[in-house]
């Protein structure tokens, strides 16, 4: 192929007295042509740039994880939780490796399930580079780093182990598949045959990512019941160590959104936030820092979804709601003794449904157009005048959801229980001088 | 508009025998014009990339502020600080997109006060993309948790949100527009009557963010005074957390400056640490981890102002000068029982006073006119041979700010110490078995 | 230089009746250049910005060793060990500037030791900006975090902070010289003569970072001799706490591969991780975060020299290998009665110089013409076919590095002995009230 390089001293006799205009033409569109190739290139590095980078703040989360998660059980079983949040990342990486990638992103496809790149074989494709793994193996162990936190302090730690796996490496890769992969049955993206002629609208993942994990998380804590004791005394039974909220903010600082418009997610959990601690301090009079930075998180899970199609001014709605349905959940989790030691399944449960149903209501009609520009005349949010498709497509989201993932995870469950389940003694060790022997043995919680 | 693609076999009947040169050279042209808006594209995905990424360090400042405060205040009040630091980004996110941003980049304005893009209203805009919102609200919402840390564990909590909205939606916007915006009254980038043919050189703050946010604090800590306690006693009430320090190794870790001279900013600090320690280790026996720290702090807040047009051995000589202002200011606050829990206001006021001075005696020649390319024969460094005028530029810049910002504060103030004051009740709690009930409650200080 | 902007009506009348030939060909020829120069400011732009985010990742991985260090030491030198961490970056930031940089990229050299940018004299140069100092200045401050976990708790202040800016200034630049710098002795990069017709291939530092500290962490704390006590008892004697935890996940999160094929990275440390863990449990019966985690840093130091040009599968081969090394040379420690607080020499030691036999063994051809395209028919793995000469390289490089580093190590070991050795007074001064005087005095251990 031709350089950009141009000779005047080549060029010149071509155009001269005796012209050759096709050489001529050639020369100067073969260099034309070069340019174009330069900036296919100049875009694959712009691009890559942008994702890669956009990996390591995902990943990331999994230490805002690990701390939130390690400051809100009790110390005994701090060392247990983070080894789950590190071991998470690590097994979870390698199914996502052998089974996840291609599961989710396997194209061509039928639409349910994806064929193609186990071990990542033929890879990186014409599509795919390893930097897409990358991020979205970020993403898998996500939607597993949300389930440890609803389970946490009474699962046994070999089974919890074969759960996450079977979740980073099947239920949620199939999952991403519908509605993320070009081909998904629910896919926005897709040719042809769009659900709803619309399809999903779920940009960062409030139903691929936090409602999965909120789910799973669901009915994990549901199958082994709330931790001994949790109902016997009144409100919170843990004190949430100050390491706790490095990791909200953490947690915090590595949920922004990744585009353009990514403004609109922080006036969503703004508002969020200001309206819950307000509403939380006539209430009851004071002021909790987990909850306020609850309902910062509630409002991130929100906005996830809809955060590239909506105005600022919605994504304020969003989050004031948010706050709302997270304190609900949290007094219907009361009343049902549902023990989530994170409020992890109210938080991106409760709140990642609601953006879900959000998108649907204020998705607006430039924005969605600009996003999947193959399509005209998509449907968009029935608030903004476009239709109760969306919201349809939306609904039907949530719901195969819970019937799919639930199912999963009973079965998933089983070897929760059956392998172990309830494997701690309840004893406080705090004070105890043997917690400042060497090493930090989980003891009596292995294998 | 033509696409780069060429096509030879197009080409060359206009360029053959039978030429047509007018329809030639439009073939020819409008190739061209479709590169050269094609790297306007490109050029907005690099800058854009650049910017939001450098926004996410900005803010990740936030989390280094909150475990600084964290770790310097008492254990009992820790969760009120850190909650602070949470609702500063939030109520403060909400008062910038509402008023805020406006005011300081609603151009065209008439040089003190902007006037457009109020609740980003007709945003994004020719010049401003939400990417460039999202950076300056990072920014903003700095200057309010250089405040926090001033008038720490003495201010009464709504009275605090207050004063920190106030702060964040119009104190440091306006003075934000004076220097940063292209037609603010102060501004090196207007196009004419340039403050004494100059403007001030404030690249990255040392002004507009860390003087704004340390005379914010010091009157702050003024109008409140003391913590009970704090002068009966020698030395330091307070020990540092560890985790404090996590704090100040985050602030060291993303207070790297954000371009090319980068480098200048670590030549800077690397000295003004090692003298600042050496020195307080010949004076004091020991080596102190957070005057160390400071030290470091310090150097990064001097040369923030002038690290885009300065030489990196003039940056040594920043840090190392930066270092001494530091503790000359402690000595100062320490006669004059001036009580400030993490030297915020000396730090930040008294460095960054310091930094505007340094870049109007240290500015070269090239740099500035690399960097403001604008003006030809713009006056540069005192002592690069470059005249006073950019000295009296910078000076007029610290007087206005001690200026405005008092009279401004001292309304605020009225606000801080007429809804509550001083709310504590000063019993240690640190052994208190209620200290271990759960959801850390702030009582006493809410409303 | 003209500008991409074409003119129709300019080009025109080149082209038509009375045309122009040169005049024509130059015009056009003039854009194509234009559009050429755009493309190399672009790809600077793009280069830079990766470049400067990367940077900015490599410096994290000091806080995470400062976490790690701190967290891995007794209570009572945890101000200690963290202001070597953080005096470490400062210090050896100053003996980078001043002659660091200078010896390692100083080009044309020699082959053996760099010989310009003293002071970084003449920088920015046609090849090196600041944005590339920034980022070898980080690797280089890495070096020395390593050697610090090994010789913690016993070694003289001041000592040290000579030690680490001798190995910063002159030690770490020299050995990055010869595999670094294009016409290093060892380079993989060099015109001509390379080293056994290949030169090293370390892309990311197992040898030239991870193994340069490793070494020097080793004899430094063979000269030291172990701590008081430490062979006293069964067992490690030393109680992490979780802050080490903490250490461990950045570093995990900023132990990222920097290239296309970081995906073989993690694929390397998974497996490293669940054998390692699954061992472990097998062998004492519980699971220790500790070694889990320990177990994956070791893969990640193994995999950084390899990275660029080995496969997935292969990756996965050298984590599960590594896990194995640490082991072993774990026990070896304890037969040897070699004291490392951090595991520091076992870890980047041991595990380095594994990676670099593993990238000897597995490198693959078509990676290896790739990432070095300058050569044709280079060798590359043993295992792959690709004989033995880039496993000669690669053993001359450990070799060669035991010796040198060695040699200057007992040069600098007897200041470190010489000026103070244990300094330490060795009560336990946890539950001591005057630990939370302010200020955290480090002392009997200053000058």
């Amino acid at each position: 192929m031709a350089a950009i390089s141009c000779s005047a001293s080549e060029l010149q006799p071509l155009l001269g007295a005796a012209a050759n205009a096709t050489a001529a033409a050639q020369y100067i569109c073969g260099r034309f042509d070069a340019v174009s190739n330069k900036f296919v290139d100049t875009a694959y590095a712009v691009d890559n740039t942008y994702l890669l980078f956009s990996a390591y703040l995902v990943f990331a989360m999994q230490l805002g994880f690990a701390m939130l998660c390690a400051g809100s059980v009790r110390a005994k079983n701090t060392m247990n939780i983070m080894l789950t949040n590190v071991l998470d990342a690590a097994t979870g990486g390698l199914f996502y490796y052998l089974f996840g990638f291609a599961l989710a992103f396997g194209t061509p496809s039928n639409g349910f399930i994806g064929q193609h790149f186990f071990g990542l074989n033929k890879f990186p494709s014409q599509s795919f580079d390893y930097g897409y793994f990358l991020y979205q193996w970020a993403f898998a162990i996500a939607a597993a780093g949300i389930t440890s936190g609803s389970i946490a302090e009474r699962t046994q730690f070999v089974a919890y182990l074969i759960y996450s796996s079977f979740l980073t490496g099947f239920v949620y890769p199939i999952v991403s598949h519908w509605f993320w992969s070009a081909d998904g049955w629910a896919s926005p993206a897709r040719a042809e045959n769009l659900l709803f002629g619309s399809g999903v609208i779920d940009f960062a993942g409030s139903g691929v990512v936090h409602l999965v994990g909120g789910i799973a998380g669901l009915w994990g804590a549901l199958i082994e019941g709330p931790r001994i004791g949790r109902f016997d005394h009144e409100g919170r039974l843990i004190p949430q160590h100050s390491q706790g909220l490095w990791g909200e903010w953490i947690l915090l600082w590595t949920m922004e959104c990744n585009r353009k418009n990514c403004s609109d997610n922080h006036n969503g959990w703004m508002l969020s936030s200001t309206d819950y601690s307000l509403r939380e301090a006539l209430a009851l009079g004071h002021w909790n820092l987990t909850d306020v930075c609850n309902g910062l998180l509630g409002g991130f899970a929100a906005i996830t979804s809809g955060c590239s199609v909506v105005d600022p001014w919605a994504a304020i709605i969003c989050g004031f709601v948010a706050a709302w349905v997270l304190m609900g959940c949290n007094k219907l989790a009361e009343k049902l003794k549902y023990d989530d030691p994170l409020e992890a399944a109210q938080l991106h449960g409760g709140c990642g449904s609601w953006g879900i149903i959000f998108t649907a209501l204020f998705a607006k009609k430039a924005y969605v157009e600009e996003v999947y520009s193959g399509q005209p005349n998509r449907p968009y949010g029935l608030l903004m005048g476009g239709g109760g498709k969306l919201l349809a497509a939306h609904l039907v989201q949530i719901v195969l959801k819970l019937l799919r993932i639930s199912s999963e995870e009973e079965m998933a469950g089983m070897d929760v229980t059956s392998h172990g389940g309830l494997a701690y003694v309840y004893t406080d060790e705090c004070n105890d001088p043997a917690m400042l022997k060497p090493g930090f043995v989980v003891s009596r919680t292995g294998v």
